[in-house]
């Protein structure tokens, strides 16, 4: 254990919503203090840390108090300025590295990086303007979608091409920021992977999990997957070939189509992520403590699935089911401690367990 | 849901040991918010919490304050003072309720309350001076143990009475206080009912687990507990028994020795309990969670155990053995965020998974 961190430490999470929530009280199970940093007042995660500093990534005091008052800093979110980690890294050690961020927080840049690894993605081409949106067009074809390069989640920061017409509207859409135009891929079902890779180098990966997609906006996670036997070795190995290139340390996302033919990477989070939350249910240790257990240089816990779970986010409205939930049995109900439900606001998530595995000892 | 708390809604908790601090955790899973009344500066629950009084119980002030800021009121621990109690009563609920809290503060009304059920107990008689004390032996004869009725933990507060000769010794120990005698029960084991009851009188039991101490300190739990179906049944109507007769809200520790002939009850925790830990990896709903769902008037929720488990506590120096556990297969880490490790402190637990189940469906 070089280079673990003792519990009674502060881990340094930038990024006060459900994500940062949930890693907090992971890193309270370990014995481990949290400070939150967050530009909004009274961030979901604030409930359950031990400190939170309001202010904005453009405050470089607040930064650098922060940074001094922790040991290790870790991110919810992959979109943090340059400025406030070049702040941030000059005091602490930054987890995941700046190179994961620099690689996720651009389509571009990530698709680039996926394609150099041997990896298959959607077709892509850059688009920075009208004529080489038609360039890309000419090589992509169509349908295909535009995509902002950088600030892009839950479906926002896309527009659609069925057919070259469409260009223009698309552009527009935009509002003149860097895009990427990738190619429509006809897969069957998309599955994430849940990798994890520690301080000395250990990877491990959660069992594959499969996303339904509602408007956009992450709907279900089904575990298992449907895959073969063959294909899931695969995903794993994706993962661990894209966190041993960055030489990334914690919890990674990374989702992928399957198609007929292969396996094709959509894209990296390099953070816990939404289609991970069934391990909090299936799982000895789960992303959230895997996570912190990489940031503070711990071994990686076991991550073994133990049950079939189905994750279901409840949006918005969807917390009007509370009551019909709370009756539910094997169902573990997850809250975010937000005050008001809003339209495509995730309030919170449901673990249905629906079926327990033997111990396989 | 009739009195049903709605997420965001303020859960007072009187203590912040790590019975407040895994509360806290749970509540803010369901989406509450909590406050956490506790003496002492920089109590483990504080790092978990929303917000953190730390004042005397003899403030009557910060009471009334505490109370004003929340919804309703539980606790971790039941030495409570009376006049605290009256203080808080006046303004929220408190769950579980005062005759709870009257009954578990004495151990010679716990005794009778048990007796007058038609439950089982050790032999006992009180003890308040040197005349009765000499009587206590003659009903209860010996060996038997001499117990203050008011403050007693973890074997605090005890005396044993090997022979009549040892009275003098036993009740110097008591210091005073008004104690009970208590006639040995020879048991095989030690098992606990960890029970719950909601706001309507639905009453879950979870599966008993078998206890092991060290040094007068639970040292181990371990599900399930070596008992005969109908021994099971008999323990979970006992439990069930006791809860109706107090009109008990929340989670109660029923603890039972396990005598060829019957069982016996040894004392009763009206909070979550430390042989209830366990269910945090066995159950989709654990103890800490199913004791707020019936704080806040919520349904009790599903507390089958899916899962073998043995719990051990981490006392003292046993937290340097954290790097081995952090390596440990099917193994889960619980610590309370306490800064120094004295002998007898509680400093954590892990949940060792033995054996998953597989669901009944």
């Amino acid at each position: 254990m070089t280079e673990a961190l003792q519990p009674g430490s502060t881990i340094g999470i930038l990024g006060g919503g459900q994500l940062g929530r949930m890693l907090s009280v992971a890193a309270s199970r370990l014995g481990f203090k949290t400070h939150i940093f967050e530009p909004s007042a009274n961030p979901p995660a604030g409930q359950v840390a031990d400190q939170v500093t309001t202010a904005g990534y453009d405050d470089i005091d607040a930064l650098k108090a922060f940074a001094a008052s922790v040991d290790v800093i870790t991110y919810e979110f992959e979109n943090i300025p340059t400025a406030a980690l070049d702040a941030l890294e000059a005091a602490k050690p930054i987890r995941p590295n700046r190179e994961a961020l620099r690689v996720s927080q651009d389509r571009l840049v990530e698709k680039a990086f996926l394609r150099d690894l041997g990896l298959t993605t959607a077709p892509f081409a850059p688009v920075t303007d009208a004529a080489s949106l038609e360039a890309a067009i000419a090589q992509v074809g169509t349908p295909a979608i535009l995509k902002t390069c950088r600030f892009g989640y839950d479906g926002k920061g896309q527009a659609r091409i069925m057919e070259p017409g469409d260009a223009d509207a698309a552009f527009e859409a935009m509002q003149g920021a860097d895009a990427v135009l990738e190619g429509f891929v006809t897969f069957t079902h998309e599955v994430s992977v849940i990798a994890a890779r520690s301080v000395d180098g250990q990877v491990s990966c959660y069992d594959p999990g499969e996303n339904v997609h509602k408007d956009g906006i992450l709907d279900t996670t089904t575990v298992p997957a449907r895959l073969m036997p063959a294909r899931r070795m695969d995903a794993v190995l994706i993962a661990g070939k894209i966190l041993n290139a960055l030489d990334y340390v914690g919890v990674m996302g990374v989702e992928l189509f399957v198609t007929p033919q292969a396996l094709v990477v959509n894209e990296i989070a390099p953070r816990v992520h939404n289609s991970g939350h069934w391990t909090q249910n299936g799982c000895a240790v789960d992303q959230f403590e895997q996570h912190i257990r990489a940031v503070v240089g711990w071994p990686l816990g076991d991550g073994q699935r133990h049950a079939d779970v189905v994750m279901e986010n409840l949006i918005g409205a969807d917390v009007d089911r509370l009551p019909e939930l709370t009756k539910e049995p094997d169902c573990a109900i997850h809250m975010y401690g937000k005050a008001e439900a809003k339209p495509g606001r995730k309030m919170g998530h449901v673990n249905r367990i629906t079926k327990a595995q033997a111990a396989q000892k």
